[in-house]
């Protein structure tokens, strides 16, 4: 897996906290963020954070390359419906390099493993040898397991990243996609240090754990 | 595949037309619904389609449940992001029974219709044994392949139901979800049957075709 | 202010819960609706709401008619943007009889009252003057004030409409608009009783207040 | 009026191309990126227009501080629900100077613009004495006129940027928001002008006019 920050507002948080001033003051956007400082950004993140006043988040957008993720995450992944996605399409790109992903428990257990590496060869096999006889490329690709890889380029804005995250950084989620928003979190944290502290599970937002099934990091509330 | 209305709000048409009727008169909307017909509603949703004016048609929602699409389908179907999904995880559940989709020009082709059917077996198979050797569900199913059947409850309002068939409904989408929006359009019909009547493919709409490699059921531009 | 009820989802609290049921089990939606009773459907709605687990809440949706709230509470409302409006056009309506909402702490004070009243009818006056003298209405309007009533329909969905409540509830809300959740939640009270019961400030939800400045009902975290 | 640009996704149409390439090529969207061109660029993005493609346009985002437009204005601008607005708030913060907005058919008749100026000071002198008396600025501003200047902060990707500016540039919309998506337009054309030149109305996109009044401009259908 890679994920890449390709694209992102210039200066997301005094973007945001600039926003923010203009709905309790009597001064222009423009002027508010010429005067932003990042100080006083951060203490206006806070409290914007803290009295959960969240729609000026979305003034900041991030746009990522994500490459090689498995059908089985980029189905989960695009569920996040406050979000843009392009996605390579099985439809006109023929998988040629069967690249897959292999889950760790599996990995963990050699004979599991060829078995596993087996029937992935298998499948491509074969659907390789449809395309030659003719079968389109979206109807072969009926064959291709939910481990192949797929890449897309994704756009968030920093509100619905900080929701997204504190959903699927929680260790009860699916670990690949808990993968995900934690290599998404590191090229947040490269750019808007103080947005990327905000990309955390939903128990540390919360106190506590919410969980049927709690991984016990944090205490349920009963 | 078995496409069913399960719930929607009741007199979806009438519901549509007393709301576009409020934005241009001095009346409540309870006595506009009360006085609705269907003569008038049926000539009040004529107009606002001429002209364009979409939004009442969000005020009619419609409920569905989907059985036995390929996750190839359902994951191009969650794209549409202006509509509710709840899916059949297969996290949680457990294949047991394989259903599966097989494309048609595969199913026309008794050679390849043997090793696909073999291929789905044996996949199956593996995934069977891993969760048995205790590789959890959520694991095992990378080995499922995109045309293993799944379940979901889908709401969508008329307003997108109308632009979704547009594109689905074109006879380059694939085939499918062609199919899927055939079978929405039925059901719709049968308790709204304007609003069913205006799910059909973009050309339609346009009075030209706008694809790339057209199908040739109506001219391109040039 | 009169909030109407005049559409929604029939059965939304069963169809809510089938829905959800179906994210975990090897059903289809029409038997888990069949099947589902009340009782059952209140259990699972528990469920997912301590665990967080609202999507399922967008199947049920709920059309209001919405007469008599200033044009100052409308401006608010329709922030809400998973919803749908259809609003009274002061372009296309013109205001012939006046009516306008008034601050109850203007009320409360006769001699500010009186000249509130003979504001709004010198306003009012010169309206429908600017209209007699071939001003078109969508000009003329910028004189008439906020509390100007206004009409119109909102489709919400009952996981937007706990949302839109948990903030416009909250007794540091705008009061009209804390007026107009109240008669919301009355309407869904009387055909959902268990989404109803959800309809309350976030304070209830979260059991404290996050408020700059608390109405003091629930302790702030520090 | 002042519309001004504070932030935008850097590059925008290299990144809208880039993402579209992504779904029918088998490369990184990070190596797309970095070989992409303007000349190709525009020749994609010619393309995604032709067809219909539009939803790579969502990976560009623009932030925009608008000052100076009325309520009536504002209260339409919001209803564009696929876009972030921070507004000034008449809450919080309280009119200590006036500034207005004068329909051109009122400034064209002297004896009506002057009554119209007495109108709004005579409003704005009220509610001056209404909050000395200590009514809260948010009930004071119940008298507050439609035609009252506010500001806010928007972002809207490309993709909506396009819409809205198909509907908002139609010379039937209303003159204020047609000048607003003028001053948009101005913005954009200097950093994106292959984008700024499809803010343009619907007509010219459909190639006819769909307004039940037609300004003339382009033909009707029938």
């Amino acid at each position: 897996m890679e994920v890449r920050l390709i694209a992102y507002t210039p200066q997301p948080e005094l973007t945001i906290a600039a926003a923010a001033r203009l709905s309790t003051t009597n001064s222009k956007a423009t002027e508010l963020l010429d005067r932003m400082t990042p100080e006083r950004a951060n203490a206006l993140i806070d409290r914007l954070l803290t009295s959960g006043h969240l729609s000026p988040f979305e003034h900041a957008s991030f746009t990522f390359g994500i490459d090689g993720i498995s059908r089985a995450t980029s189905h989960q992944l695009v569920r996040h419906r406050l979000a843009s996605y392009t996605q390579q399409s099985q439809r006109y790109v023929s998988v040629k390099q069967l690249s897959y992903v292999t889950p760790r428990s599996i990995e963990e257990r050699p004979e599991l493993l060829d078995r596993y590496r087996q029937a992935m060869a298998a499948n491509h096999g074969l659907y390789r040898e449809m395309l030659q006889a003719g079968i389109p490329a979206e109807d072969a690709r009926y064959l291709l397991p939910n481990a192949v890889e797929t890449r897309l380029v994704m756009t968030m804005n920093a509100r619905e990243l900080m929701h997204a995250a504190s959903v699927r950084l929680c260790l009860r989620a699916q670990w690949e996609i808990v993968h995900l928003f934690e290599q998404i979190k590191i090229e947040v944290d490269k750019v808007a240090p103080r947005i990327g502290a905000e990309l955390k599970p939903k128990c540390f937002m919360q106190g506590y754990c919410d969980e049927a099934e709690t991984c016990g990091l944090l205490p349920t509330l009963n």
